[in-house]
């Protein structure tokens, strides 16, 4: 078999104990990793030596639950802040591409601007910024707001955020730092660019105390699905992530942005479009079903009620018998089509409240594939060959073993077929995700 | 020699190519140290290696230099943020404190209240917030600002996001998270404290999404020696950071802060202070000098007339001869003491303008010795030992260079003495510093 040149992306997106709600409490899970530097090394290592793009982590400013009851019975409370841990995870690391998550809704754009053009240098150009609004009004509490800003005026100063970062990432051409000691020499100032930058939002002179990036600037990277979101990200993203069900919906969405992009003057290949993977993987069908079941067994009913409780729309259904049908619900403030779909899904398939949970419990959202490797690798395969996907990124069930089963199991079975690395080509992010080095002073 | 007991406490100040202003000239300096993360690998593990107490870094959070001319001819326009730079320098070390300086001016409260809390978690106890107002215009112009707010404001602003930092950290009891798998319970909600801060700066409500700190909390350390400066120093700081010319100054100052503690039921004990070192060391005081000139011959005329006339408030002296008087200088908006002093230095000594400004191009107001190992000890035990200071921040004139002669010289003979240690005692920076782990609950 030839292999193709188009090769997939892949992520591993890390998060404390792992995926699945009830992850942590996997026999081989481990339980402290929110703590554990050394655990989060291991890992980072694993997957650069299985020569994944890179390693992501989402954030939160703040711990988002206010049901105590499920607080105490999940592992979503603390962690470590992701930059903080990036810059730690650069040092022992050597290729693999880092990603953070860090709001526009809570930082100032110099602060952002610095500290990825700080981990650019010191990864030697492996840096990665997913840009996010925040939605959380308890996040939001922590920065002296009442409430979140609306929607609309989130991704305003999201937009107008991204411009002013690249703006500073651009304060210094590539050569503007001589730095020769017989003349004296340090900088050349006609190379100093200004950014004198005054919106709505932010004022900002600039120029950076950061030299320019090796990489040019970090990799911008977004996860908004909202017709803003999208719009921002088919200006602005290189890389996005998304979460889809199925494959209509990733094909839909792919399409969607991959056609918004020639209005900014971008091709389809300067954004890579990476779903979210939640794998289960077994040497047979029912190993992998097992496995699945050994973490669904885990869930605890007040964590299950809470989280469905949650996604409906804020719906107490903790007074209900949870191996009883879903009640009739009240109209809420919650996002409308989230619970109809969930409602239309129990009404269909005549689920329990315990069954309907355990539905989203896992992926929260992303697609949840049980399988075999090969079965698996079909399945990517299919969205990578038919318009669903770049790439994807990978959401273990637990750490470490959800993610060395993937390395070990499905892995091999992609190479075999053709559709992933068996070595890094470059040394950079924008290397690995086959990304242009952009010019100075060129913007999305 | 029997060992003393009381042990000096060492800094080792790190700055891109050195402290000298012209540092980055000579021969043996790292002139790209700014993007160089492998430089700071080697001075850190140095330090380590020589049982420093901590590596710390300053901070600015932009280009201060507003003289293109100099700042085309000086190494201060481009550097690792700290925190990002400190992260990475935690995985390659184990022992050594870090110390990083974060303005409070700039920043939000649960932001840094996480990033150190993250840090102390990743390096094993070892973090230290150095917290500063920030006192430069040029700084604001990045955050929104068109001037800085007044020094009361300042003030006012860094107490009460001091209390809420603290506040942060002490969200969760030591032992708040038993993370039992077998019962499901990951963390005690009773151990769960909401901090529900309402002040004139800040609402934050709470909880820090780290759990608490190996060391309790990270050490705070302040360098401000303002009337404000002090009186906040002597309710929150656990180490001080300070510039003096004199042992009369040193005095002076340590005196006033211990005497400030009782007022805020703190012991002498509770506080470490350490002033600036600036050493240049030679085997004889001949080579001393002769190395420092060696510095001194590079100091570009451009540079050391803007710096004498940012220093002198603002006065423009480059239409005056570089090496005539000091002209009759008319009044200005700038720090009035520091010009007086000059200028009568400068009136007393008969020195020109190049002498002038010979004088601050290297220890920027810190105390410069430069001599055999036997008299720089000499004076570091006597300032130690009458009431000057608990230890030094040591301010290399360039790296890696004036680091080891310092090292290689001046340790062994303070050793020699007993005054410092050959191992580390402890693992954490308070153990280092000698310094309590703060009970949840406990504020200064």
């Amino acid at each position: 078999m030839s292999k193709p040149s188009r090769q997939l992306r892949l992520g591993a997106f890390l998060m404390q104990t792992g995926h699945h709600i009830a992850g942590w409490r996997h026999p081989d899970a481990q339980a402290d990793a929110s703590r554990n530097f050394r655990h989060y090394v291991e890992l980072a290592r694993l997957a650069e030596a299985a020569k994944f793009d890179a390693i992501f982590f989402a954030d939160s400013s703040g711990v988002r639950s206010t049901h105590l009851g499920s607080l105490a019975r999940t592992a979503r409370s603390e962690f470590f802040e992701p930059l903080t841990l990036l810059s730690a995870l650069a040092a022992v690391t050597e290729r693999i591409g880092l990603i953070a998550t860090v709001s526009t809704s809570f930082h100032e754009p110099f602060n952002v601007a610095r500290k990825f053009a700080s981990l650019d240098q010191i990864s030697g150009g492996r840096a990665g910024w997913n840009l996010v609004t925040s939605s959380s009004t308890s996040e939001a509490h922590n920065f002296n707001l009442d409430e979140l800003p609306d929607h609309a005026s989130r991704y305003q100063r999201a937009a107008e955020f991204h411009d002013v970062v690249l703006g500073l990432w651009d304060s210094w051409d590539d050569d503007a730092f001589p730095r020769d000691k017989a003349s004296g020499i340090y900088l050349d100032t006609e190379k100093l660019h200004v950014l004198e930058h005054r919106g709505d939002f932010f004022k900002v002179r600039g120029p950076l105390n950061v030299s320019r990036s090796p990489q040019g600037r970090p990799v911008v990277v977004q996860a908004g699905a909202s017709e803003s979101g999208r719009e921002l990200a088919a200006r602005t993203a290189e890389v996005i992530f998304v979460a889809h069900q199925t494959f209509d919906e990733a094909k839909a969405f792919y399409a969607d942005i991959k056609g918004r992009l020639p209005r900014y003057g971008r091709e389809a290949d300067d954004v890579k479009i990476m779903p979210g993977i939640f794998p289960v993987v077994g040497s047979t069908q029912a190993e992998a079903e097992e496995k699945f079941e050994q973490l669904q067994a885990l869930v605890d009913p007040v964590v299950g009620v809470a989280l469905l409780s949650s996604v409906i729309g804020g719906v107490d259904l903790s007074a209900y018998d949870v191996d009883g049908p879903i009640p009739d619900l009240p109209e809420t403030n919650g996002p409308k089509s989230r619970q109809h779909l969930l409602v239309d899904l129990a009404r269909r398939d005549k689920l329990t409240i315990r069954q309907l949970y355990l539905r989203i419990a896992g992926a929260r959202g992303h697609q949840q594939v049980v399988g075999t490797p090969q079965s698996i690798a079909d399945q990517l395969q299919q969205w990578f060959e038919e318009g669903g996907a770049d790439g994807f990124n990978i959401m273990a069930p637990y750490f470490p073993g959800g993610l060395t089963d993937f390395v070990d199991l499905v892995l091999p079975e992609l190479r075999r077929r053709g559709l992933f690395r068996t070595e890094y080509e470059g040394r950079t992010l924008r290397d690995h995700f086959g990304l242009k080095r952009p010019a100075r002073g060129s913007y999305p």
